[in-house]
């Protein structure tokens, strides 16, 4: 899968996108990352890519020229998204991870900074993405949390293939609790049961966490889920 | 401000915490950000972090006794907040981001990996956040998420104070569309309304612009806006 980052800090990718399991599966290269700057794309001396908005206020907004140049610039493969992340898009989740990683074959994921983006550059975009009810000072980070949440479903970036369908949102439920060694720490037991080998037994009393958690803690996730598979 | 990060992975933050408005506040330390790695606590010659679930499973565990003595090696200041960064958590949001920045000196940021954590480390949080409804690699870009908006609500982050104002979220609506120059763009031209130079008569379209998306693309923050603010 090939991703390109319309980004005005390509910079700030460096890091993030060479560690961990993100850092390997791009070193395997089940997905590869482009980068590209709307700045090269200017035109005029200064390299401008921000002005103020009309009408007023405060803040600089980006321009539309560069943008379009930068996406115009790249190569348009079959199944094409071009993403745009704002505040005012919809809001990421599990559902919108799969559908892009089954769907598409190149995602183009474009930064806004600043007070905002020009709203012409609505005119290349698919998608309007968010990543939650909240500001930042940069749309970098929405992009590299889309582009690790669908690498990871890409085959062979998450060792076993299993341990994708039994994490939370894959079946409308937060996850249960988990324990590792020792069985008891400063006093802290783990749970009976898990120590019991009944493997029936661990398997339900795990299905009750997962559905008393998702109840407590968030009442919107399980009302669609006893719609959809509630007993 | 002072943010200390639990996690296997400090490299990850190298480029994002030296780019752009987040870098420029640190450089000015608006907030000071140390990162501890939990093997760097581990007493056995493998500098074992993880071990195999209680109760069978897929995947590796984050072992309780590093966190514990990572987060027990930490200064502990006046207003502290422990949080662990998990899907199980309350989802962050703006009015998150202004309580912690509001509220507290400093943050200890706990990031999870693997295929989970144990639970007993909940003895030593204060709170759960999640980003949103999705599964990532790792717990470093939650983690990065909250430390860039919280930074950003500090005094001295963002250069005009009225900018933070204005934004989405702010009054639980959604922005307005923004344009810059050209005013006439490959024939898309900006809303007559912007260039006219009538400051009441911009207020008010910008003012219904936040009202009618927000009710189109999120009824559910609408609904809210509604009944808090609504005429």
């Amino acid at each position: 899968m090939r991703f390109d980052i319309v980004t005005l800090f390509p910079d700030f990718f460096d890091s993030p996108l060479s560690s961990g399991l993100l850092g390997k599966a791009i070193a395997k290269q089940i997905a590869t990352v482009h980068l590209v700057n709307p700045r090269d794309f200017t035109t005029d001396k200064h390299h401008k890519v921000d002005d103020e908005p009309y009408g007023g206020g405060v803040g600089m907004l980006m321009k539309p020229e560069p943008i379009f140049a930068a996406v115009e610039s790249l190569p348009v493969l079959p199944q094409r998204q071009v993403i745009l992340l704002t505040p005012q898009g919809q809001t990421m989740n599990q559902r919108l991870f799969q559908e892009l990683a089954l769907g598409f074959n190149q995602l183009v994921l474009i930064c806004g900074h600043y007070e905002g983006i020009d709203e012409r550059v609505l005119h290349l975009v698919d998608r309007e993405v968010s990543l939650g009810d909240f500001v930042l000072t940069c749309g970098e980070i929405p992009a590299l949390t889309l582009l690790n949440g669908v690498i990871r479903l890409l085959p062979g970036t998450v060792g076993k293939e299993e341990s994708l369908k039994l994490e939370s949102f894959e079946a409308g439920l937060l996850d249960y609790p988990q324990y590792t060694r020792p069985a008891d720490f400063r006093g802290w037991k783990v749970p009976d049961v898990l120590l019991s080998g009944n493997h029936q037994a661990i398997a339900q009393w795990r299905k009750e966490q997962q559905i008393q958690r998702t109840r407590d803690r968030r009442p919107d996730l399980w009302e669609v889920w006893v719609k959809e598979c509630g007993e």
